[in-house]
């Protein structure tokens, strides 16, 4: 499936992911592709050990593999995290596309907007008053920017990302389509007449090299800006309640949510589907299970899981005596008959 | 609320439905309703014994249900299954739209796309360069597809659908408004200046009568193809990650969620908040309740529920003691301290 | 970063929100931010007693506070409760912008579509076929609207909404980017060739001064209307199924699902992520916590949480229950065997 731009001999590859070949190096690779799929012409990987049975039985052209061992006669890639090599050699072959710079002619920049020369402004997209796309930056079709907003040098955003007033995408920060940063915050007071909307007249600031998933939302701080910090990574239909500040090198796994104002340390990872309290101190380096329900402070480093959130052994353990509870029930309930029983007779 | 296209005898919705017309087959039917809402030209159902009651006092001038014996001097069409025949009535009454062929004058087709005669591209749509839209497929208002996408016949892509690079839609597949197949897979290498993007380079394959709901996310494959099979029927807020493989007839139920290179055996229907964990196998027909947790294996035909996931009935029976777990544990405090007296006498 | 669309004098903003005013009553505010970064011509605010020591540090002009006491020779609003008034110099202040009262020359309005004089409609914005869009109405750019809906007067409808056919928006309701509105309901009945769409021919109806949240999809009924009633706020990312009826002044969090035909009585309010299964009927003045799964009836003023669901309370003591499950677990161990080999001595 995956063509390659250019096909590549095998040595150009292994010289990309730092690997050792055996074999023949001028095997010409064109693709990149699964053991099961891949032929003559293509690059195939050996995940981990399960894999290597799959591998010899492979049409792939050039193998990475931990050792050429298993493979004798092949063309082979040595390399010591065939995974990791894989996505070097991925990030040299496909490189990101760079700006054609340039306003489309349907496009609109509204008054006061400014798009510098070297940035790409496609089909239908709208910057609004204030606004200031710089070089090197990418608005794909349908991209809606708010005003007073700055999209930083090769910031990218894909087909119908929309940004409220006041939003800041960092440097080659990356945002799939869908997703909305700066929608109001959910705030409100209660009122007479039921409640009353607390304008929320903050704003959004995404940091570098972050990524945001398709349809996930960023809101719009209350007064201030909700944060994601440098080098972030957030899949898709994630949902950063208002004034957060979500660190650097985090991720955010499918459709987590954080509800208002929570911080979330460095490089902590929160699994799919994860829910985060308001008002909460999630530290540094924390590791958190998919579905995990976290209701208070996470100190740095913690690595946890479940609903109520344990540690992550304590959390197994229950999840352990959870599925014997029946049973469990069942022989307290023996022992307190035996127990009545013997104060009768007693 | 829901008006007929066009006025029809009370006899011809029996036969669209395969039913015995008792009474009046001349009755016209002007619009569909619940029993409550319907008037003297509407046609309304009983969808069990319960709704008896309301269907004898429902202003309805034609009665779908089991037995026209309740209903005496009323027009009613006799059916074993009244909500089926309902369905069919309906598909028989409002068939799908089919495509206005033309290319809307805002719509724009990049170099090397190919719009069939017979496809309807609709206001501010975008095919991309090298694209394939085929006969009687509809592309609405907004939609944007990426490059090499082949969109194929009779597809429907309704308003702000986004479809990234390499994306495939088969046959009759209809994709709901703000639905984005083929956003990069949230994919990352540690690198030493923290996480290092793995290239996307994979597509989306959406099988022919496929359903895929609003708002959506189905993302690219690292190298190959994310499938959703023929026939599956995807709602509204569902995530499904990078190279998951969906098979044929499965229903997933809205905001459900499934990390990476999972599978999903045929006629398996998920329930709504699910989570499935990253290379997992879910077999064939497996039934999976709301808010299950799935993070092993499920073989063919298992029926599961909770978190941890179990067997339906043990998971029942873990929520039964979990409501009566303070008490339990309350009497195993108890017999501690009497088995501690116990020895403290003895 | 919040600027005043005007400076104002501490006394006017003490008035607009019933304050007493402590110090100079002259003193000009431009900018309402948090203690830490609120400047001499800045307003900010004391939340409560642990926010003392921070707004003596802090450097803003004006302080709104329960007391003056602590804050000698500083310029204070004193209030009870200084969130609310907050809220309410923010909603005096930057009031919610009205219609600029014109159709953008890109925008369509398709045969049969109105729009009043005083509504706005911008840039590629789309009004179907018999749809009427009210005075004082605003369209965002990218907006969609299907045939026969009703945008009432004062309705807002953010970048990239979407409605399907037959929506009703109510007066001053605002719907944010990304949100679809009636797209068909998941349904389904299985015929012989896996499962038959049933067509799904209701509407939406969204009542006056209600808010839903970005990319939150609310599901046309298949016959009658899905309802969210006057005054209801719901979150981002928010799925509401076919048929539901949500009453007023409800409120939903991020994340929550509601499956089809589901009642939630007014004023209710469920936290984020929660699970709501179809058919059910959720009471008025309910509150549910984070990621509530419910699948059965809840009377009116329930407070409920956990999974499955019971009286908050209760759900409490079931948690703290869980934490020391396999403790509990070992010690039953323990009794039995005790007991086993007190049989064997008996």
């Amino acid at each position: 499936m995956a063509r390659l731009p250019a096909a590549a001999p095998a040595g150009v590859l292994a010289s990309a992911c730092g690997g050792r070949l055996v074999g023949d190096g001028s095997s010409v690779v064109e693709g990149v592709r699964s053991l099961e799929r891949a032929g003559p012409r293509d690059l195939s990987f050996v995940a981990d050990s399960r894999a290597e049975a799959a591998a010899g039985a492979s049409a792939a052209g050039v193998i990475l593999a931990r050792s050429a061992g298993p493979f004798p006669g092949r063309t082979v890639i040595e390399v010591p995290d065939p995974s990791a090599a894989l996505a070097a050699i991925l990030a040299s072959v496909f490189t990101r596309r760079s700006a054609r710079p340039g306003v489309h002619p349907t496009a609109i920049v509204e008054e006061g907007g400014r798009v510098a020369p070297g940035a790409e402004v496609g089909p239908y997209a709208i910057v609004g008053e204030g606004s200031d796309v710089a070089d090197g930056a990418i608005l794909e079709a349908h991209v809606v920017v708010g005003r007073r907003c700055r999209i930083a040098a090769g910031a990218w955003l894909h087909p119908h990302v929309v940004l409220y007033d006041d939003v800041v995408v960092g440097p080659r920060a990356e945002v799939h389509s869908g997703a909305v940063l700066g929608a109001d915050g959910f705030g409100y007071a209660p009122g007479a007449a039921g409640l009353r909307k607390v304008p929320q007249v903050g704003g959004v600031e995404i940091g570098s090299d972050a990524e945001i998933g398709a349809n996930t939302c960023v809101d719009r701080a209350t007064l201030e800006m909700t944060r994601v910090g440098d080098g972030t990574k957030i899949d898709d239909l994630v949902m950063i309640g208002h004034n957060c500040d979500v660190g650097r090198h985090v991720v955010l796994c499918g459709q987590t949510g954080l509800a208002g104002s929570t911080t979330v340390g460095d490089q902590t990872v929160l699994g799919g589907q994860v829910g985060v309290g308001g008002h909460l101190r999630i530290g540094k380096g924390v590791k958190a299970g998919g579905q995990t329900g976290i209701s208070s402070d996470v100190p740095d480093g913690a690595s946890i899981y479940g609903r109520p959130h344990l540690p992550y052994k304590d959390a197994l353990r229950v999840q352990v005596e959870l599925r014997r509870l029946p049973e469990t029930a069942r022989i307290v309930r023996e022992l307190a008959k035996a127990a009545r029983g013997d104060e009768v007779k007693g």
